[in-house]
């Protein structure tokens, strides 16, 4: 059994890879070839005031990558109010002040637990491949300018995958907070080798481009209908981030899972401040019979139908099967060239059975 | 973090321990100051025809012990004849001829994972334990005699907790398998230091004794509605070994869990024989307002009333909870007795956040 660390997965696995293992993973899944059991959170009182408990997990299964993955979450959580607006936030409350997020590997031919290892790294750049993959069956073919909103721990991924599926040459950012859109700016155009502009305004960053991508923590819409043109494809992580009228100009809406939320169980009675906003309520009523990216990719229905359409993906809610897909790759990587730490695989086997 | 096995588990937890941790943390759940997440099981096809894999998870988490606990099991499975019916049988495929079950205990108060260990022998506690502590509320206050259905693995924890919470004299056992109801008996009344008889017939095992426990493998019902007597308590683990015309006859019905069965993920149009088979769908019509143990036990509904009742203690499905109790009971026995092997706590901890 072997335990990685973040640089591991950093080192070993490239956007590029990701992308190839989301794609196909998601063309099995569009086709009953492989399966999930939905993310589910749980939440308690934390003994400080103010604090939270909260753990999540979800799994996925791929028969062609003869993996399964299980990834969980122990977090403090509390909800600051920074720049005015509530958020909630993870408090590195373990040792070292450090958070826990773990990935396990198993292997579906003979059930052994392969390896585990924490899922911050991994975790950004699946979400980033989906995004990718979404821009990659609905964006039109010559999509070459992308504006994002947010310079959070998302939009690096989400700018990498975007270059990975359509030939990028100009990138426009928007976030609240100067400093972070320009130190933003710097790295992303080093990384990616594009142009990428810091720009003073959401509008500006959404106006005229191919792509947009919405990664930002807001909790209140950012876009307005006017801002877009005809045949650009959106895509978000949060739903939050477009209001109702910008919604109602999209042609097309394809999401990742069929869940509009997480499974939440909460401790009885028990509340915190709402701010993982889920599919509004209009977005819900106004398309019941919404479809996902794994029967685009698998070509039971189109992703992009004429060039003018307005374009939407939704990457949420997140599926077990992205860590299977990506957690098999760089498995695979890592093994290869040797990383990680051992430990006796017996230590994680039994005897009995139950 | 610590890494313990099947025998420190054995050698460190008391049947006493495990019905005091059930009972408390049933009281807690019964008053809203504990919280699961249901158990879910995902199944694909195995590379090897005839055989599946499963993956089953299950999590949480009791503030009253500072413990978040999740449970996953990753298992080959096949169904093959035994005895004239089919069974479900976990292969033992993992290196070794080994099967993987696992346990690992979360802080709530920092998120940080504090040991890992299998479930084998603390699953059959945690059971155990809590079919005690349905028998502690339900069953008559003089209740000597124990008669049990089945001599396998779930079983011997049956009357270690029946003998845990009432003054048991004797106990019948009848399993169809003649040397193994012998040998269990054997066995039994050594740990117990109470008479154990094996008996020819599951009728002889059932007539005139106070408590029943239903804890045999089988995929028909076992009991007669004529075997039974008044004031007598049952205890099953799977309702399948009750016919309908038994369950008639209970006076009051009491379960582990609200859910039915597990939430159940199996890949697209894919099925195995029905052999976990859950509540039937007589005894779901039959009680629609079905009550837990947990309000038992924190007082919200009574568990016997009347000394000529009969009453019914379902125990399933299985709860997070259990584990986080026991678990923690165990986890503190284990940290006193300087059990497990250590491995360095930031292996499993990140600078990262998601």
């Amino acid at each position: 059994m072997l335990v990685f660390d973040n640089d591991d997965v950093k080192n070993a696995l490239s956007m590029d890879v990701c992308l190839d293992a989301i794609e196909e993973t998601y063309r099995d899944y569009g086709q009953g070839q492989a399966v999930n059991i939905p993310r589910a959170d749980m939440l308690t009182p934390h003994p400080q005031e103010g604090y939270f408990y909260e753990f999540k997990t979800m799994s996925g299964a791929v028969p062609r990558y003869d993996i399964c993955a299980l990834r969980l979450s122990s977090s403090v959580i509390g909800f600051p109010t920074v720049l005015g607006t509530f958020r909630k936030e993870k408090v590195p409350a373990a040792p070292g002040n450090r958070w826990l997020g773990l990935i396990m590997l198993y292997r579906i031919s003979n059930g052994e637990l392969l390896c585990v290892f924490p899922d911050g790294y991994l975790q950004r750049m699946r979400v980033g491949a989906t995004s990718g993959i979404g821009a990659k069956y609905m964006a039109v073919e010559r999509a070459a300018r992308v504006g994002i909103l947010g310079s959070g721990f998302q939009a690096g991924s989400q700018l990498m995958a975007m270059c990975g599926v359509r030939k990028i040459t100009e990138i426009k950012v928007y976030s609240p907070n100067r400093d972070h859109r320009y130190a933003f700016s710097v790295e992303m155009e080093r990384e990616l080798g594009v142009a990428v502009k810091p720009v003073g305004s959401a509008e500006e960053a959404v106006r005229d481009v191919d792509i947009l991508v919405t990664a930002s923590n807001a909790m209140v819409p950012l876009t307005k209908p006017e801002w877009l043109r005809p045949g650009m494809h959106v895509t978000s992580i949060r739903p939050i981030e477009i209001d109702d009228e910008t919604f109602d100009r999209f042609d097309r809406i394809v999401k990742n899972s069929v869940e509009a939320e997480p499974l939440y169980y909460p401790m009885e009675g028990f509340k915190t401040p709402d701010t993982d906003v889920g599919w509004s309520t209009y977005q819900r009523e106004r398309f019941p019979q919404l479809r996902i990216l794994a029967e685009v990719v698998a070509g039971k229905i189109p992703g992009r139908q004429k060039p003018e359409e307005i374009t939407y993906f939704l990457n949420s809610v997140g599926l077990g099967i992205q860590f299977a897909a990506v957690g098999a790759k760089f498995y695979d990587l890592a093994r290869s060239r040797g990383l990680g730490k051992e430990i006796p695989t017996d230590w994680f086997l039994q005897t009995l059975h139950t």
